[in-house]
């Protein structure tokens, strides 16, 4: 069956962005420290309609994620932050269900992606996303909020976390708003490159 | 040249030790379940002068860990708990140099470990470790407030970190107190066993 997964970039000291994110700062301030690893990557530049970049294992590793997703699950603010942030072709490809209290018209991305509204909460844009996935794989993408409502609902299957030597003293902390004693974890992978370390684990039910 | 290191174990939500910690409740509440993996590993039955338990990746780590450590490097309130709550054989096995304001005579245990006093701060603590460590390497062993001490110093060499998958929500946080701009590590080594994932970082200086 196919998964539901987080795959996200975090800092040292647990944080996911830092603080003041906002559409024209997305990340927060000092975030973009945490995502100096892909930045450079070629599997950017082609998902922005362009070309170049660096290749290598890190490149290989994002180019899997991407692959592997047939849809996705985002917060709003998240969508927010992105949709005056990533180029025209934004780098999904993929129908991506944004929850949100404002109802509001697909919109249709050079490139494949397509970015629906859903209003009924987290578990129905999930629904949709596993519906929309064409048997691939669901990708919660984020923000904090919609990652911890995932994790909180127990419908995660693996948590990635791309963990980046760098500490930022304060924003977005990912592992906050859990229940501490239920929640398991399983490690399943670790790798370190040169800039960052990539860590997998199995949730467990 | 002999590394000045530090190994220690962590919570996915980044603490090192629950809240509460004190002689008769060392690590603090919850604490212990950061080191679960370690409890069963053989190389600490020995140390405590028996035999028996587990062997595998996870035992030859941390026997290797033992086996480099020339000196030890300790925070008072580490001490504290542990003079309560080590066996008999504590597991160092080589002179321990602890950060206290409070002089004391040398402290001999059976099987190799002596404890020294030291009173004139965390550098000159330092300073006896890597002279009495005997072309060995020296681990500042802990709390939280040594190991920040050290890393704000520019001593450190290296940072190994076991990722406990599990999160505790409150307690010591290991990577506070830090100036986090200035602060650079590359990594160097991932791997995962079924109970832990082992991460090491050379520090930039």
């Amino acid at each position: 069956m196919p998964s539901v997964f987080i795959d996200v970039g975090m800092s040292l000291d647990g944080f996911i962005a830092g603080p003041n994110g906002r559409p024209g700062n997305p990340v927060g301030d000092g975030g973009t420290r945490i995502h100096e690893w892909v930045f450079p990557l070629a599997v950017l530049a082609e998902r922005a309609g362009g070309s170049g970049g660096e290749r290598g294992p890190d490149d290989d590793l994002v180019r899997a994620v991407f692959d592997r997703t047939g849809a996705y699950v985002m917060g709003r603010r998240t969508f927010d932050e992105g949709e005056v942030g990533w180029p025209e072709h934004a780098p999904f490809r993929a129908p991506v269900f944004v929850v949100t209290r404002h109802a509001r018209e697909s919109w249709v991305r050079p490139g494949g992606t397509v970015f629906h509204f859903v209003t009924e909460g987290f578990e129905e844009a999930l629904r949709c996303a596993r519906e929309a996935a064409g048997g691939k794989d669901v990708r919660v993408q984020g923000g904090a909020s919609v990652i911890q409502q995932a994790l909180r609902a127990g419908v995660v299957d693996e948590l990635t976390v791309h963990l980046a030597p760098v500490l930022l003293g304060k924003g977005v902390l990912l592992l906050a708003n859990l229940p501490a004693e239920t929640f398991r974890l399983t490690p399943v992978e670790a790798h370190a490159s040169a800039r960052v370390t990539h860590l997998t684990w199995r949730v467990e039910r």
